[in-house]
């Protein structure tokens, strides 16, 4: 059932994944953030919820071993294969249209809400709101005061992550659109993503 | 205006605030975690939003000075007083049904998700999903590695916070059931709070 997709700079897609399949997203530039959200396919209001995944795993970050929890306490993904340094951010939110004018961005401007929306529109779904995302290589540091930062990805050019579906899914993806700051690495250009969805133990 | 209102142990209630007015949070025994959402009355889906909370304070934690934001990156509430030692909880989910389950309740036990449902619905609202909460009082200590703890309240009898509406809404507040852990307290015991409306400066 091997299926790779690119999904390009600054867009973003839903893949429909059944428990048991596994999805890796590789990173071919090694700076690409992606914003991650799951949805329920018996009922898309139960979605990923980063609070019940922080609960679960009992850690603000997120690593190979642990799962993604829904909003009804469901798991829905497990990141089985991790070649990053780890710590993928649990605690920002997906950017939108009014953070990109907070940054001082005029006219429309792309972002992982926009992205989120879009996606799941392509599958005939609609929320009337963008919840909370798990954001695969993304680099938050938290200071012993709890102060955070922002700083340019820490994995390497084709480093890869594999998440197993626990229940039949909708995968949202977002290539983050962030051009501003340099979370998606110093060079602040966002870069192509590659999707692969596999069996387990088929190699991505 | 001023208003006083005994919120009973393990229950929950919400209070329309306009924009300027203020409600102070007051612990009589200071081990009670309040569970704390917003929702913007002219759009019950614009909620208060811990990751754009996170985002705009550029802290895990909850003090004194910052403020919670809407999932529209709208300022909902800012926190201009609090005689806590600080650090109140954005990390960890509101306790629901499921979670008493995972720790061995049997049969119905009163939770944050219950108490958020009950509340708005008195005032005509429902929400077909929880959304995450600012958690009052609460002690998720967050070690170096990420991993994260759930401690007895570091507040003392009597201590209290004041939250400013900064946007007319719901504040709704869950006087935190649980009595499984110790987060309410070593003693396991849900405690009542009080709630005071009033206008800025005036004594709560």
């Amino acid at each position: 059932m091997r299926e790779s997709h690119i999904l390009p700079a600054a867009r973003g897609a839903a893949y429909a994944v059944r428990a048991g399949q596994c999805a890796t997203i590789r990173n071919p530039h090694g700076t690409q953030v992606v914003d991650t959200w799951a949805l329920a396919l018996d009922d898309p209001f139960d979605h990923s919820a980063m609070e019940h995944t922080r609960s679960v795993n009992s850690n603000l970050f997120f690593e190979a071993g642990q799962r993604v929890m829904s909003v009804r306490r469901r798991p829905m993904l497990t990141m089985i294969d991790d070649t990053t340094p780890g710590h993928h951010d649990t605690l920002l939110c997906p950017c939108s249209a009014e953070i990109y004018r907070e940054l001082g961005c005029t006219g429309h401007h792309r972002s992982c809400t926009e992205n989120f929306h879009e996606a799941i529109a392509a599958h005939g779904l609609s929320l009337p709101f963008t919840p909370a995302s798990l954001n695969l290589f993304m680099n938050v540091p938290v200071a012993f005061d709890g102060s955070l930062d922002r700083l340019p990805p820490r994995s390497q050019p084709g480093d890869r992550v594999t998440l197993r579906a626990e229940m039949d899914l909708l995968l949202v993806l977002s290539a983050c659109p962030q051009d501003v700051t340099p979370i998606n690495g110093s060079a602040r250009t966002p870069r192509d993503i590659e999707v692969i969805l596999h069996a387990e133990g088929e190699e991505a």
